[in-house]
């Protein structure tokens, strides 16, 4: 058997790509209450908000309020995805320590969603980067894609890998890997972090799946068995639900955790904490919760402790 | 990377155990056409009823008029799962060529269910085996409770391998392990395979994986690592919708062939039509269907082709 990671990093997105997708915004104070619902179970990264004009993502309004009202624990991250310098600018006011970039590893992809090509998309970071730098702000770098895309179809792993290893250049300390449309299944995924590694450490590399299609734990298994330590996921499963047109398909935190636990993997989070996070904000945001350990928890018909059976 | 299997055989169960923990039972007209359906898709084993006393089990009452109205398509192994010699009788009064026989791993779980020891449950088998033989009826095991039960909690590996060789001795020529409350994660189901594949072959196991925590995918995916290549699922993910109390959570037939064509593996079995039969069931149940594949086909955000993207 292959060796799984003795600890993982749960880089959680719920508040962001999360809420970002679900269909009616929350208050600032709701936003604050569940990011500091989310640090008291442990998480140590949490991605809190977004910089870009509220025109387009309603949802991401008031992230700087956000900012500022979270009780910071000490040794949590506290993220924001900033698409440009104007947004990077803004974040560094809202005393943002790190942020997150984007590209896509399809062309077609990369056209029809910010209108220009992959390399220009690469190059208009450079001067974020060299803000982000200057000011000691640590920067992720997400690619979206990576096992297949809305217009294209199959995307070459090396495509990945090239647009992974110039972000990795730029300065980006981590790439997240996003397979946005939730079609890879675990060959292909093992086969992605293999080519992908070649280019960027695999130190460096974090998983972000998607559960569109339910394969998003088995790929999360499949990274593990690949030396991945570092995995995206969802609060309650926000921004996926799987009843809402559209929806992105958010892999749900909990159900991550669960398998991380059982796995005898060590995170940090407390899985009672974190479904209780979820519970909260699904009630607010009135749709079903989209972990399934959660749900089987609620429904009363668990029958396990929080650690799994040991 | 390990070795997976280049052709896995779907044992469907939704006829069976999926819809005998749906709460409505439907007519037998309705059964056979999902029947039909089934075998149409490609499926190639179908548990199409259940010879138990309806009072306890209402939903399979006339499994018998089952039987004998579905169109056996050659090549189709059609079981029925017989508790008990009665049940077989009936069984062979209507044609069946092959059934099922339950064991449980779990003492707690088999006095609360059956009210009688492991042992003694498998020693009533012994007549039901010679009368199979005598009528040339294949038998099937299933072992219940492999990787936790609801009363004991952990289960030892041992005792699951101790239960699947004497099944196996009695004469069941395959032996599918259960995971009857979900509860399973990839690692431990690695070890169970590897304890209990020194008592049977593997190519006698099969897999049973329940989705109530999430983790079916990934401990399907940990199985075929592990060379099992025989699945049990549901259509739908019939018998366990997450939104009914008390679901027994199986994994959706249509999520886990969307894994084995994204892993090249053959199954003979058409994705498109086997998610045009769940919906169908689905609408005739009026429940969400439970295969997030189907949802996403349904919801008009599929953006692949039935062998994803490739």
């Amino acid at each position: 058997m292959n060796l799984l990671p003795k600890q993982v990093r749960l880089v959680e997105v719920g508040p962001r790509d999360g809420l970002q997708n679900e269909p009616q915004p929350i208050s600032i104070a709701d936003k604050v209450r569940l990011i500091d619902d989310l640090s008291a179970a442990g998480l140590s990264y949490i991605e809190a908000g977004s910089f870009v004009s509220p025109k387009w993502v309603p949802q991401m309004a008031g992230s700087a309020e956000v900012f500022g009202q979270i009780t910071r624990k000490p040794g949590v991250t506290y993220a924001a995805l900033t698409p440009n310098l104007k947004g990077l600018e803004a974040a560094i006011a809202a005393g943002v320590k790190e942020v997150a970039v984007f590209g896509a590893a399809s062309e077609a992809f990369s056209q029809k969603n910010i209108n220009c090509s992959i390399a220009n998309s690469l190059a208009r970071f450079a001067p974020l980067m060299e803000v982000a730098r200057a000011h000691d702000i640590r920067v992720r770098g997400y690619v979206s894609c990576v096992l297949g895309c809305p217009y294209e179809g199959s995307v070459a792993p090396d495509k990945v890998a090239e647009v992974a290893r110039e972000l990795y250049a730029m300065g980006c300390y981590e790439i997240s890997l996003g397979d946005t449309i939730g079609t890879g299944t675990p060959g292909k995924t093992r086969t992605l972090i293999e080519t992908v590694s070649r280019a960027v450490p695999r130190e460096h590399l974090a998983g972000h799946f998607h559960d569109t299609y339910g394969q998003a734990m088995a790929n999360i298994y499949a990274s593990l068995l690949e030396g991945i330590a570092v995995f995206d996921s969802s609060i309650a499963g926000l921004g996926g639900c799987p009843y809402v047109q559209g929806a992105s398909g958010n892999v749900a935190s909990e159900d991550v955790l669960y398998l991380l636990n059982g796995l005898d993997i060590e995170t940090g989070v407390d899985l009672d904490m974190l479904i209780s996070a979820g519970e909260r904000i699904s009630q607010l945001l009135g749709r079903a919760n989209g972990s399934r350990v959660a749900r089987t928890r609620h429904s009363g018909t668990d029958t396990t402790t929080s650690r799994g059976m040991s």
